[in-house]
């Protein structure tokens, strides 16, 4: 999205081929800026990610759980939906999650135009209707107009409306992290503490999932591997689409880019701190107690993932008009 | 905000000058782009609006009921508070707020400041304490930075935190409408039954409230002057600041600045329509039955205020702490 000189892309490349053995026999991989983004499908999305009026209440919307300016969450244990309801799941972050394996905790949704479905006629969500949110959109002229530009076919439906929230989504990736330019070979970007955390965080075994560019976010595994968890959360995880007795808990591995940003922490969110997170998963999922001074160096490590967040214009919606079917918050 | 050229700011008060006569005998004036604007300040305010962390939930901030997005309202009758409450009165647009004689329909608060520090702290709104507020912001080593470089001086309170927020409100003006290059001279800016319905708009009075560079925000009147107003709302207006019986029904004349994206109309929000907020007020303020094609050429006329909308970047917050006191959205 970013506009480059034909130098400046060049001296990149340039810069990227030769660092490339940089972290070549590492765990983990760059993030690399976002690429192929249809702009105009991605504008529309904004919009739309932004627009409460895909909601029955008028009140909520991506965004409300997903907040861009709070690293992708709502930073609650778990989320509320219309009429205050308490969700049974902590809110993953939208960052990077166009590298997940799948979408939701339990890989429900094969990828993002999948998930973008969900919470809108989810009545603990958003509690709307796919054919409610057509119609909305469908009674807003400039709306319905930036439809048939877009995907230059008359009409919105459900499909196009997901198409565009997932091509907004696959912009918010977040390069250029301290934790990135020390792996491509900017070695002054990491303090000697999160240096001694990274390396404690491969060899204590956390990089056995948490690895790949989203440093987690491909794989599904148990959560209580050495001792069982005791999860606040009812859900179970994969076993919810598998039907298979071994899936029962196991959950997506959260990503760890940004972690600093997405607390609290696990799928019910019960870890309010990165710490508290440290510990219980060395000595759950590795059977590993780490010391103070450990668990302050993998933090220390981890704070380090934070990069560039999403920067864009705050969307405009266009108005409602005479025709837009009204929100109604406070009937049930 | 605008940086300009001092030969483009030459020739802007050139053209300002010139055509001053233009509206030098209309009851309405341009609206002019914020001026004398604390840059560092308003951005630190703009993170603040943003920051549902001065909510009791973590969920409500400025812009969950002022919602920059969809004309600086939350285009709901009454809005969504703390647990899901029900408020009591329709959210007036924070767009060219800074304009009006004092804030709230009652006008309460004397100015922005003032105002800030009102829904934080209101139990069916973000439902939070000042000194929590502080407590927040306080623990969040980003945030204290801020706040001593804007300030100048060591330490967050509540006057610093209102005064941010007021700072940004201060950008949120909206000029360039078609009205207004109208206005200004540019006689191709409005169509000719928008023009009638200026006209009607004048003719019949309506300017005698709703006049001034923002039409209306700068007088309370009584609310049903010819008949009397059956509002849905317990409010009263002025008399609750005032004390006197005079004043009972009194309310703050809203700005119709952008009123097609501020629906629904009036301190109860029972106005769905343009349309039908003009038939209303025509017969309860006026005396006047606005026959149908007059109708449509007011409503023309007032969809031709909407101006540009505040466009700026999405704001980042700096994350909690582990010190950070924790939302509790679930808890009585």
């Amino acid at each position: 999205m970013l506009k480059k000189s034909p130098l400046a892309l060049g001296i990149a490349l340039a810069i990227t081929t030769l660092a490339s053995s940089a972290w070549a026999n590492e765990p983990i991989q760059p993030i690399e800026p976002a690429k192929e983004i249809n702009g105009a499908m991605a504008e529309l999305g904004k919009k739309l990610y932004f627009d409460p009026r895909l909601s029955k209440s008028g009140f909520i919307s991506c965004n409300s759980c997903h907040n861009l300016s709070m690293g992708g969450t709502d930073n609650l244990k778990t989320s509320i939906g219309d009429h205050w309801q308490q969700g049974p799941i902590n809110a993953p972050t939208v960052l990077n999650s166009s590298m997940n394996l799948a979408q939701f905790w339990d890989g429900r949704a094969k990828d993002l135009k999948a998930q973008a479905g969900g919470p809108i006629a989810n009545p603990g969500e958003m509690a709307f209707t796919h054919k409610l949110a057509v119609e909305v959109l469908e009674s807003i002229p400039a709306y319905v107009d930036e439809f048939n530009k877009v995907f230059g076919k008359e009409g919105v439906d459900v499909d196009k409306i997901t198409s565009a929230i997932a091509e907004f989504e696959k912009t918010l990736v977040t390069p250029n992290s301290r934790f990135d330019r020390w792996l491509k070979g900017d070695k002054a970007a990491l303090t000697a503490d999160e240096q001694a955390g990274y390396k404690l965080f491969k060899d204590s075994g956390c990089t056995g999932c948490h690895n790949g560019p989203a440093v987690g976010g491909n794989s599904f595994q148990k959560m209580g591997v050495i001792e069982p968890y005791q999860a606040k959360s009812p859900a179970e995880g994969l076993v919810a689409v598998t039907g298979k007795d071994a899936d029962r808990f196991k959950f997506k591995v959260p990503t760890l880019r940004n972690v600093e940003m997405t607390y609290p922490y696990f799928h019910d969110g019960e870890a309010e701190t990165l710490a508290e997170a440290v510990d219980v998963m060395g000595r759950l999922q590795l059977g590993k107690k780490f010391s103070e001074p450990e668990n302050v160096q993998i933090v220390a490590f981890l704070k380090s993932l934070t990069g560039d967040q999403p920067a864009f214009q705050m969307p405009v919606m266009p108005p409602s008009t005479d025709k837009t079917p009204r929100p109604t918050p406070f009937e049930k």
